[in-house]
């Protein structure tokens, strides 16, 4: 039986940790840490039973009984606390991004290393159960070599202008997930990026030289090319689709829908919308990535999502900014070299 | 907080409590019986940290911090703990059927009435989001007065001839849980009753008088008219549809997939089939199913589905086998009067 | 290349006319009678290039150079014209049905047999891409045997009343097609009929004695068992559908819709409606039954659809009214033997 | 009555005789000219009852019979041709592309506009009941301003080497219908392009410096950003789809299956193809196209495409093949000024 040690108890601590308490097998969360331990934080953990509950994440590094450690606090402590996990010989599952800057990435994950402790990065989306079924339809092979990858990622409402201040910027804030979700369908690097991009939605986050509609075509080092198109107001829901295009034919997935409800009338035909957000979509990729973290531990394999993930999003979200400012393909090398 | 008795730990037994565990509010399970309290099922209860753990159901009827019980036994022995439950001022749910016998249906039911404890019986599919879907838009009376009902209900494989012979027959087995939708959808009770029937996959079955592939048509009170057919085995998975016709136009809903991807070859394009199996389909039903009773509990409100509806289900399954083998329409009243 | 006369130009004639200077192929249309030759139909056949235009059907009967004939008179004259084709040795096109009449089917028939011709009865809907391809899948064995056959089969506004005073009642106006339909999915001749009805849309036809909602149960010699359900009024369009359920598997097909456009929004999804009416969804089935009637005349082959199958249809079209009327099972081996 | 003459009778010439004659109102095709005429289209000719069959155009040009003309000969001599339509104050459908070459196109629309002749280009897309039925909901405004379009174009199999040779490239022989889609569907000019491609089919295209899939981002002049996927081989058809998200939420129609069957079974769900190529897909498009062309002259309105979406496409074309070879983002500014 894994023990967990849980790093922020804020929404996504929560949603893991009761994931935790009713599905996940070989592991139990046996502590948490947050700096700002509200009562409503100390009740949730309590009515999941977890006993010792801390201000201080040290408490839980320097805890011998603790195996591994689950980072969900606010972005900018990810790769701090990942240091110190590191540091203390506890297995990390660490939500995305790792850090925003290249070099802090790069350092959590040689601490990784260095300690010889296990990293996950949560790209919770290469666990959904269509997304994955896609990429392993690729994987396979029986479609022959990819050729397209489309990836597409619309949020349903707008992000607050404070979030969006903050937020690093749609690459790295959303499309993130996008850039990893196409490496993980082509199964090969990106090593070429041209963005385009728009603010259709929110005017005011021109100050924040951002845009809220864009457009990312990408190369692969195995010769496929890609697009993704993020928008930050669907309005219809949470649009979710993935196509890989390849020798022999295509593999696509199709949003997940509220209901399978049809109604006709003289009017027309209504159908049910997309489900309306991530925690609605991924809710059960939530629990699936766990579960893997947890197996990858009790079998002592490879990690499902290592580091290396965390690192070349970023990459290719810092390629695509450039990009955007400079209306010209970006390689990723000039980046890396 | 609801207290939970739960009489027997077989498959259902163990589905209820561990949703319970995991997501129903407002209630806990207190305690189990079972008469076979095999290791497996005592390991089980430990788990989910449930001390009360016994042999005998009348211990749990003894127990005065028991609020109310799920009666998860097997189907012989529901009507006899119904009354049992009723006579220790239990509230009860019920899976169904309450009985095969209409006499002890309506007894079991008047022990509950004589008692004034509520009643549920488990009709689980009322519970599902997309047949409960369907059947709000047609109460919201947005399409006008209902015309027509079908339901397709198809199981993906046929049971064992052992579980035949003892089953009841395929129209109090199977196409009960139709029945009762057929009710629920309509919102009305069946008047009449044609059936028709064949032994399309298991010719053994002929000995024990039943019959593996049935279309039965039903009346309603409102002027409606309906129908059901019944396959044990559509091999492609569980085929669960209803459709209503109204004044307006009609509402259906279609199968849940497994997945929602596509893949596209010149050989054809393929997709996902239907989810294999009720417990596939159903899961988020049993978790609704459970919570609505402790609602109703909580709230003090009346119960989803009453015994009435354990009751109706059996006399149109008994005017199916009747119209099955005499070949015409019979006549519900011919059973009530 | 085949020469055609066709008795009667209203709707069904010019369609067809229509198409066969369109569309057919080793066919063309030589001569037209029609009796109330009104000077829009005279304009239709100058455009067509028709100049044989006659009032009296005689006139095409008595004409050397005609190969064939496609009747497409009111109903009430189908048989009589039959009869003086198969007179003349002139190849028989005749729309459904041949007669109401029983007697006068058996006697058309065998006035085609004795004179040798081919007639083919203009059940459209086998024609069908759809329906046809179902069709094509059961006999091919790849899913086994058929079990059961399901038909959805919806007008999407009920008729006026005087239409339906003379129609012959649901059975033999509607569901006739419906019951052809049964014949050729099953592959297989029906022997019992049980139908149940119900006013829902049109009281005033109470006083024809006729329904506007039904359904009707039927068994097949092969062992199969099927359902159609018929209403006057789907309001949503031409709802059609057909399902057969094998030892393997399902084939079925879904409605054609107006389009394949969908418009989501935070209000909903909205998709097209099926096609409006039988005009739209079967207009190329129209042209590919004349294409096989011709095909068969100029290749000497069985006509796809014979006097047979238009007797068949009619017979349990017979049986399902005194089944509604008797509530009860009626074998067709009642009404042959 | 408009008369028609044909300058070409090929493959698409044909087609638009062929529709001409069954279909379409106000018009009839009374010469053709054809340079190496053949056996088989003087048949073809004679078949249709068009007697005034030439090799030259000029004969169709010098005859004052004729009011307008198709223009359907090879691509080299399209704009030659219209320039001489012009001259002879003739009225133009000119399929496209008008000329691969700016100053020839140019001139054309000179041509027609100093001779005050109408002239319309034959991107038949425009006229699809989908696509066009997209461009109606944004056009509406029911969705608010358009954001993103994206457009999925690809061929069911690769041209022949020879083919792609002479085609021009990926841009200006395939891709260049999807700009006029694109405009015609965002309702606003192209001011940016940005393309990728690569070769993932035919490595042998590498000499003739083309690409087989390449994906080619847009902006627009209302603020509207878009992309464009297109490849040589899907493989399981023709693969048509858009969406536009705007405002409000999204509109996109899906591609036409070749039936709607479904046969499902435990080995999974089989569904149709899309249509195998243009041919299918565009057949109803072809004819529509070619009505509203005599429907504009006949009522002497605007042709619904005119000599200007001819030139844009083409300018697109050329922005996008140097974007592809500088990898920057061209503006089409800096090819029109």
């Amino acid at each position: 039986m894994i023990k967990l040690g849980m790093i922020g108890a804020g929404r996504i601590g929560r949603l893991h940790g009761d994931n935790i308490a009713r599905f996940i097998k070989g592991a139990k969360l046996e502590a948490i840490s947050d700096p700002y331990l509200t009562d409503d934080a100390k009740q949730w953990a309590a009515d999941l039973g977890v006993t010792k509950v801390y201000k201080e994440a040290d408490e839980i590094f320097n805890d011998p009984e603790i195996d591994a450690v689950l980072i969900c606090s606010s972005t900018d402590t990810h790769s701090k606390y990942l240091m110190e996990a590191a540091k203390a010989k506890k297995h990390i599952f660490c939500e995305k991004p790792i850090d925003l800057d290249i070099a802090r990435i790069k350092e959590a994950i040689k601490a990784a290393d260095d300690a010889d402790v296990k990293l996950m990065v949560g790209f919770v989306r290469r666990f959904d159960r269509d997304h994955k079924g896609v990429a392993q339809v690729v994987k396979s092979g029986q479609l022959g070599k990819p050729h397209l990858i489309k990836i597409t990622s619309r949020d349903p409402e707008p992000p607050p202008l404070e979030y969006v201040k903050v937020s690093g910027g749609i690459f790295t804030d959303m499309m993130i997930h996008d850039f990893d979700m196409a490496r993980f369908l082509a199964g090969s690097e990106v090593t070429e990026v041209t963005a385009i991009g728009q603010i259709c939605i929110t005017p005011g986050i021109a100050q924040y030289d951002d845009v809220d509609t864009a457009i990312v075509s990408l190369k692969f080092e195995n010769g496929a090319i890609g697009v993704i198109d993020n928008s930050r107001a669907a309005r219809y829901g949470y649009d979710q689709r993935v196509e890989v295009h390849c020798d022999k034919g295509a593999v696509l997935d199709e949003n997940n829908l509220e209901n399978h409800i049809k109604i006709s009338t003289k009017d027309g035909v209504e159908i049910a919308k997309p489900t309306w957000f991530f925690l609605q979509r991924y809710n059960d990729a939530f629990v699936a990535e766990v579960q893997d973290f947890v197996d990858a531990l009790v079998n002592d394999t490879q990690m499902p999502v290592g580091g290396i993930d965390g690192l070349m999003s970023v990459y290719i979200a810092q390629a695509a900014k450039i990009s955007l400012d400079e209306k010209r393909t970006v390689l990723i090398s000039e980046l890396t070299e």
